[in-house]
């Protein structure tokens, strides 16, 4: 399974139909598409799927729709990071049920400061222990708790910790879990960063604008591997507006109307997430023909 | 009800028992005993009940259990903010039908750099509009979305929004809220500033120390009131190291282990959080003794 | 001299002329003013005074204005804090020749990472062993490096360590200093606050509005000494959005606008602090207005 | 000027003698140590030079005793940035005078929240004018104050702004600036992700490791502008751990260690700074081991 971790994946949308509840089929024809190209895999519930929103037969009704149009040989991640471990653990027990390949878990952030490093080691291994499918870590330092270098580092010695989604701009740290060892294998979050994080190490992306531009984003980490500069710092510099656009600028509502921009299901988010307005989807309009 | 609000409460823990699960008779048990004191009620499934660590059925057996035992001349507010506006909405329905009479509302923290001015102000309308039961805003800083004076002055003109517990050290933006208008009632959520706060304009403080020691927080209140500043500021004075240790030092864990030592039911947390060890037991302990 | 610390300072603007040189004359006359009303003395070179922007003979001349202005019976402090421990003795040496009674010592600060307990603790007792007049501590969270409980606590025991300025509105943490000991005597420099800090057990405040409204500040301090709650809360508020608004909002610029309103010496601030415009000029009238 | 900015810079420190003071000599023996590698120049009077800790005298002495050692077909940076503006524009025409080819400078920081893009972009324009050599902007997140991608693409349009130091490890922003034009030059500050910085556009660094390493530091750039990806991110790897001991870890105190350690003047940091303690100077041998 290590070795298949690598590539782009685009962190699919919870699509929600008119009465604001999952559109299964919507979700179903998105990945069909997302899966005619080169993507590695999606991941379903991570942030840009609204997780945090939804309900736990929700949670499920999502991953089911994602694992029927995912082809075994691609992979599908789902997110399964809840507050306390026995969620967590049993958020990953329904998910390896309905098929996921490996469970991404975000570090509990409600009671901050009492997520001293034993704190997270200790969830962490509760986790792993238990979960039918292996783990991928995830950091995301907007949560306000950071997997730090000592922690992963003690992680990864668990047979069933294969990796990290490190979703931040600082490559220090990126770089520092690339290092841990080859079969540590990490992804990035972060678009913007994509190109030097694999240079750093980094084995693939979780991408937001992958949902939008999959064969950009594919394109890119192709030129990276093969090493080459200049088109992979131009195809950087192409994706990097849009990317940041549909996350740090407009969040979810922004990446769903990009995605109805280019003839995916997207729609609105969930309350308290508010659609983008006309002049942001013109703004988004034009940063997608500005790559193509 | 907004004359009803004002006094000291305390935040209650949710026990559990030695399977983990919630222990509503130990809930009951602590709740008379809490009752017999001056006590103005309680608060169930705040921070420090662990809400963000229960599950919907278990959230609602403990609303259940503190109804049981708070008379119906005091107060039982109830913990009822969720990520999603509608699971919001929805917990503040179950907490009215439960018996609670006023719904304490955190703010959405996930999608921190979405939560804008429109977004929080859209949000705790729908809450407001919806709830059966009129609600208190809740400004917890460490959860990194802040409810600014332009958003609460907004709110306060809602007929079903009542006031807001400032769970902060910062005077100067709870002596703004307390300053909106006198109907708008300010609650502190911070025992080692509660005496400043009440001559900021507080009517009162929902202090995690107040389930330790309730005769003196309600003492110091009283004094406060009266304007017995030496008595007020040695009782400030004398509370607040143990105040700090069952909160921002040892959390929740603390505040068990303390109220193990003075004969209420504590208990272990719920995991990710760690119970603490016999050093900080001790500590604790020498806190308490040095009050009495 | 510890006795004599209280009351409310005015951290006192350096006015240039039209040349943008000091002009020692507005000086002395700006402080002859505030001297004729109840304020305890002046700070000159603080914040307030953009010491940070003066060179070394330019910060005499202002002391040197100072002094001349300020009776015997009330106390001049100068603002003596540079980034390495030689040339804040030196300063603080000069100030003393220049006649100042006391020395504030904002703490290093570009070294933000390297200032652990011990290196200020060094730094601080370096200075005070050799400062010919006493100091009083600078605690200003803007900078980046905290004077936190431990290590005031510990300076406290200097002999020529009379005290501390907390500039925040933190009341927890000025209420911790306060309660270090009867001698240790706490200036609060934050005017939004200024009424629980002193029921917090602070002795007084150096307020930037104490410049434009020191009758207000002064009638303020007396209420709150007194125990008059209603006078003293009723003030706080009147004087608070002034405050805010010659502090956080426009900074000195603001300040300097104000004074030139109610008809002291203010002018330009030095570049690169930029003037404030003509709508800040008239909200700050407002504000003005309103307290009278 | 513009294409002669590229390539590896170290960051010199300013070695004091016995007594405390600036000792020239030494730093003449350092830089012509250094020049017969293949850096590109040196920069004087950076945070790693000490520069907050030096009066103008001092500074002069610096950059008089650096440009005597560096060749004319190298470059000599020296840092000038003050609070004031005026202290600024003194400080590059010092510097000037005294044969720096380039100026860098550091954002204004005291007064921190009064710098808007309006007063830095007035601020370094005023600069630039008033300066005889060209300068390079410098972003030091940790003064608080951030030169960000809007002020940068602003500034970038004036004749006398040629480039941009950028500290830190968001990858994100630095990108951003590589992207502004290919005649702005930009230059990484952080050795930790100096390989990726590269890759994502900059044309050199100015790193404190390249004091201690310099050939190290050299070979990694080569290996880099080739396209060695592999030797690359070995070196990359092979000189993090010394990088983040003398700079986040131990600061300058680490890095004058370190060059005591291979046989250059390191010598003692100036109080507030405090020297590292035996422990910390094994490590920081072992660090320097490793790589060899």
């Amino acid at each position: 399974m290590r070795s298949r971790i690598g590539g782009i994946f685009p962190p699919i949308p919870t699509v929600f139909n008119q009465a604001g509840d999952v559109d299964s089929e919507a979700i179903v024809a998105n990945v069909e598409r997302w899966m005619r190209t080169g993507l590695a895999g999606v991941l379903a519930l991570g942030s840009n799927g609204e997780a945090a929103l939804l309900d736990d037969g929700e949670s499920d009704r999502v991953i089911d729709a994602a694992r029927s149009a995912v082809p075994s040989d691609r992979l599908l991640l789902a997110g399964v990071g809840q507050e306390s471990t026995r969620a967590t653990i049993a958020a990953a027990r329904r998910a390896a049920r309905l098929g996921a390949n490996l469970a991404l878990v975000r570090p509990p952030a409600y009671y901050k400061n009492q997520m001293s490093l034993e704190v997270l080691v200790a969830h962490y291994r509760a986790v792993a222990d238990a979960s039918p499918i292996p783990l991928v870590l995830y950091n995301l330092p907007a949560t306000g708790v950071l997997l730090t270098p000592p922690i992963v580092t003690t992680l990864a010695e668990h047979p069933n910790i294969l990796g990290i989604k490190e979703t931040s701009v600082d490559l220090e740290r990126l770089g520092q879990f690339a290092g841990i060892g080859s079969d540590f294998r990490v992804l990035s979050g972060s678009a913007p960063v994509i190109y030097p994080a694999l240079t750093s190490g980094a084995v693939g992306g979780i991408l937001a604008v992958a949902n939008v531009l999959p064969d950009a984003c594919v394109r890119l980490f192709e030129h990276a591997i093969a090493g080459r500069h200049s088109e992979a710092l131009a195809l950087q510099r192409a994706i990097t507006p849009l990317a940041q656009l549909v996350t740090t600028t407009y969040g979810v509502a922004g990446l769903k109307a990009a995605l109805d921009l280019v003839g995916f299901a997207g729609g609105l988010p969930r309350q308290p997430l508010a659609p983008v307005n006309e002049s942001a989807r013109q703004q988004i309009a034009r940063a997608i023909a500005a790559v193509s």
